[in-house]
């Protein structure tokens, strides 16, 4: 007597990915419900089942569906937004000041609901997603019908879904409640990486994997500079550092991995973390190369991911296992490592494993949910097929199939795409959403493209603005007679400071946009060391209110702390040119007639210009204003400098002029 | 008054891929007979043309067909042979040994058809090919529409087309006479590679190309190995030394360039030479990443290619484009260079100004040739368009586009494809006849790799046979008495060695494969020093036929030069298990009752086993055996050295028993 099922799949080349790497050709596979219930050659399942439906594959490969083990998946509505920078320019310029605006419920759900789409087309069932409103995320994928581990993102910043990483936790609590046993989703929790959360996050974050027992996602190791930071702030890598934080506690899912030594993929082992190698991903980001080999040696679960289609710009994981093979082979100088067979086991079985869901999904064993793919190996650039070497067909796969190939996918028992045609989303509708929302970011950033300062703001951090600014700016032949005078009873001194400070100007085309002075201050001790290091970023407008004799008065000036580094903001504001202007400055804060003062004796040294005395005060109201501008007269007589040499101009003025 | 055209293009995004990355959109362009007449906004051509056919382009993109700026296209009958191999066993053990039985006139006809039908499908209009029987690759290319610069190739060795170099020679002359000025075929000589030609050929070659003036097509510097060698024997690297032969006297397409130097990148430019970057190739065979950044930013013309579809193992050039963006990104450590605009211009009109045709082809400009594709970037993959930056059109092209978003292709004004539909080419027929050639391959490798005999003789180069051999050895406690008795004036001494041998013995599972000995024999002079190594791979049988006595007579064994590394071999025969054997050798040739004998006396020493002396005869027949047999016996008298301790079996076998 046969037994009865759903759905038999005969005349198919069955890759069934296992440990062995069975295959069968003619092969058939049985499915039951949502589950596989047997895999043979076709002529034993034909006797032993009796189906529903019975699936003529044609010929084709029937095997697991791919895995995608690190993506964020909304962020297909930003792919293509800004390409070719370098990592920090592209985030905090672009990345993040978008993310902040746009970034909503709605706007994650159109998201992933077009990387369902995508991925599906590339042969995906299953990924593992790291990012905000991840309640929004997991419903959208249930809805297309994909398997998805949804991550909730937790950082030290504002996010776009908690103004705190407390309401963050809270949110992932309430999330990992209310799908912990779905069919198809698997929530987690998601520090989003050591430099960007603390090790209080990190440990609630465990605490939370564990008493739900959920996966922990985080970022691991992306770029070397990364692990400098840890290094120098820490004194230990990075694995290491959140192994005395207690991270492998969790069951951890490390995304990138690029940077890590012998040592710490022996730790990753030990603790059964899984890994997910992005190749795309790191070489577009120039972040390096993952020593995949190794970690494969080493008995790693390491899966495949596509990181987000923002720094890819896709989902196409046939792409990503063939770059995981292609690379490997060129970091290692060795055309034998990872084979073809390996990196097809990467994006099923291991990838599956890494994300510690290898008894549910990534191989065609009996037990196993149905989650598989049919792919077409006989188009013309995939022509002809050899059989001699049984290794050949993953070849095949591996190097010469397309994403296009795939014809057919099932998750969970159920048909998500038939013949290209996808069965649980309309392609069309989202891409008119899409659309519209593109348009809404263009014009966001357009607009914001069109200053020098509203790029500083569209940067974030606190930005101070001074309307008013007395100032008068004479030119000294003997520094030490006002170094002298600096002493006389009427004036009260309450600091003084001496620093050496390196002034990079940037200037544009238009000269409306003002000058961006990128300054960094070396706080000079008494003993000649530098004590200390800030830098600053400061727009100075072009326009002058008034001058008043040779006071200046009211200049447009932005402030902004520098906390990105002179080639970011190079990079980022692409000035036409730049000049550079080094000097010794010795500052006084003092007091006269009860009034502040801040003067300034400057030694401009390169280029050598001689030195300056400058005398500021910060004024809010015009009638300030004038008071101040006569007490400043009244200071450069008391200092002996007399009116002949004053300079209304700025240092950078005088060079360019 | 409109002027009356052939094709007018609308409603397109116009990427011109000139000098200044013109784009027009909505964009027009003008056709009339095999050139591009014009190209603008459309609203201008629109006024200034009237066509026999308008296009409308429905907003998909409009740009040069990709140049494909090496490969070597028949070798689609040939993807996915072999993979995940060293390049040396890949090449030598398969690609090599394939070639030499199925490259035939009809093979690359056949393979090219295919490769034209792959490549116009991924929006290819001009490749560069260098392979054999020429002549029958470029009727298929002009059959297909496409256009090509077929370079036929010469080399030192023996090819599937000509028994000797000076065969390839005429045969190229006659080639390139045949199709020089065709529309569409730019014939042109292609000397294999510096290491596979000698200088003789190397000159012929460029005489050839200046007789002619067509392009010379030349592998230079594709490994780190290739260049070591050039810098031991010729003491410089490639450049230099091709430069010294008058390599640059031709118009050159060096292929590949992955281990060239600073100064050989100011040579390359100096004298014009086109480069084609081929990074899937690169990658795949752990050949290294080249300088590309380093190339591109001295001026030279570097465009991508392909390289043969067995090392790709596709002719995918979207695939190659992203991946040289990606490739050099990670190489040199930065995100920004090699932007996407930059990829893609290698991919058109540098590729063509490499391949010296950027007068032709590469760019749609007016009084170029129609070359041109429709890509089709609105599919879900590639949602949404961002606009604010224009280039987001190219990042949109070379991050997320797939070949398969081709949609239509012409090439010098002729349609090749519309709306996927290929229409010069039957692609069933083109797969049913490549999939009934894979089966003979496929038996052809089978039986192969059934014996390592024949794996042995497949590898190709001299090999000899020994039907008889007649052999004694015995276990000697005095090796000073038996060379004090080679001084007996019964034993007349020719010829007198001293040897130091490394044997490294390959054991297979199946024994009655035999064993495989790979032997390094130093060969020490009278000082002690090694005067000269060669190396000797033998096929020992395992079968005796006889044993007359103690003296062994017939042994099956297969004697080659062992040209290739031990490593090589070790992966090209995957042995189960490998034994080392080390030992000082004693040779004398002597004549004994005027037949000739080589007497070793050999001092075991790793594993230390003691001393034996083999006397040895080959022999071709059964009757001289008995005699050689006999006389045998005598010499062991003379020798002082007695029966007792005769040894039967080999070194190896005594080793493994």
């Amino acid at each position: 007597m046969t037994q009865q099922i759903d759905t038999l799949f005969i005349n198919a080349i069955v890759l069934t990915m296992d440990e062995k790497l069975t295959q069968y050709d003619p092969g058939a596979l049985a499915v039951q419900g949502d589950s596989i219930i047997a895999v043979g050659f076709e002529e034993q399942l034909k006797k032993e089942f009796s189906a529903k439906e019975v699936i003529d594959c044609g010929g084709k490969v029937l095997m697991p569906g791919l895995v995608n083990a690190h993506t964020h998946v909304p962020m297909t509505l930003i792919r293509g937004l800004a390409d070719d920078l370098r990592l920090d320019v592209w985030l905090m310029g672009y990345m993040l000041p978008v993310e902040r605006q746009f970034v909503s419920p709605e706007f994650v759900r159109l998201g992933t609901l077009i990387a369902c789409a995508e991925s599906i087309r590339s042969g995906v069932t299953t990924f593992n997603d790291m990012y905000f409103f991840e309640d929004d995320i997991a419903q959208a994928a249930a809805d297309a019908g994909m398997r998805a581990v949804c991550g909730e993102s937790v950082m030290k910043y504002p996010a776009p879904d908690a103004p705190s990483y407390d309401d963050s936790l809270a949110y992932a609590r309430e999330f990992i409640k209310k799908w912990k046993g779905h069919p198809l989703i698997v929530p987690a929790i998601a520090p989003h990486a050591p430099y960007s959360t603390n090790p209080e996050i990190i440990r609630a974050c465990v605490d939370l994997a564990k008493e739900f027992d959920v996966p922990l996602h985080i970022h691991i190791s992306e770029t070397a500079f990364e692990v400098e930071n840890m290094r120098n702030e820490q004194g230990m890598p990075v694995v290491p550092y959140v192994k005395k934080l207690g991270l492998f506690e969790a069951k951890v899912i490390a995304a990138h991995c690029v940077h890590i030594d012998t040592g710490e993929i022996r730790t990753l082992q030990h603790y059964n973390a899984g890994v997910s190698h992005n190749p795309s991903s790191n070489l577009k980001l120039a972040s390096g190369f993952a020593p995949v080999a190794k970690m494969l040696e080493d008995g790693l679960n390491v899966g495949i991911g596509t990181d987000g289609p923002a720094s890819n710009n896709d989902l196409d994981m046939f792409e990503e296992v063939r770059l995981a093979s292609f690379v490997a082979k060129a970091a290692s100088n060795d055309p034998t490592v990872v084979p073809a067979a390996t990196a097809l086991t990467m994006a099923t079985r291991l990838g599956a494993q890494a994300l510690h869901m290898g008894h549910i999904t990534g191989s065609l064993e009996a037990g196993k949910r149905a989650d598989l793919i049919l792919v077409d190996t006989n188009p013309l650039h995939n022509t002809p097929r050899f059989k001699r070497d049984p290794m050949g067909a993953y070849a095949q796969l591996v190097y010469a199939s397309k994403s296009t190939d795939v014809t057919d996918v099932m998750v969970n028992g159920k048909w998500l795409m038939r013949e290209h045609q996808l069965l649980t989303l309309n392609e069309k509708e989202l891409i008119a959403q899409a659309r519209e929302l593109a348009v809404k970011i263009d014009e966001f950033l357009t607009e914001r493209e069109q200053s020098v300062l509203s790029k500083l703001i569209a940067l974030g951090g606190s930005l101070e603005e001074e309307s008013f600014e007395v100032q008068v700016k004479v030119k000294v032949e003997q520094p030490s007679l006002v170094i002298q005078n600096m002493k006389r009873e009427e004036i009260e001194v309450t600091a003084h400071k001496h620093y050496r400070q390196f002034d990079q100007y940037f200037l544009f085309d238009d000269v409306n946009q003002g000058r961006l002075r990128y300054r960094e201050d070396s706080l000079i001790n008494a003993k000649g060391d530098i004590a200390s290091v800030r830098s600053r970023l400061t727009l100075l407008g072009i326009k002058r209110e008034d001058e008043m004799g040779e006071v200046l008065l009211s200049r447009s000036r932005f402030l902004a702390p520098a906390t990105q580094s002179l080639r970011f903001y190079r990079e980022y504001f692409k000035p036409k040119t730049e000049v550079e202007v080094e000097k010794n400055r010795l500052r006084w804060h003092i007091k006269y007639k009860n009034t502040e003062f801040f003067i300034n004796l400057d030694e401009v040294k390169q280029p050598a210009m001689g030195t300056f005395l400058e005398i500021k005060s910060r004024t809010w109201s015009r009638k300030d204003a004038d008071l101040k501008a006569e007490l400043v007269r009244e200071l450069l007589d008391l200092l002996g400098v007399g009116y002949a040499e004053t300079v209304t101009q700025d240092y950078i003025e005088i060079l360019t002029a």
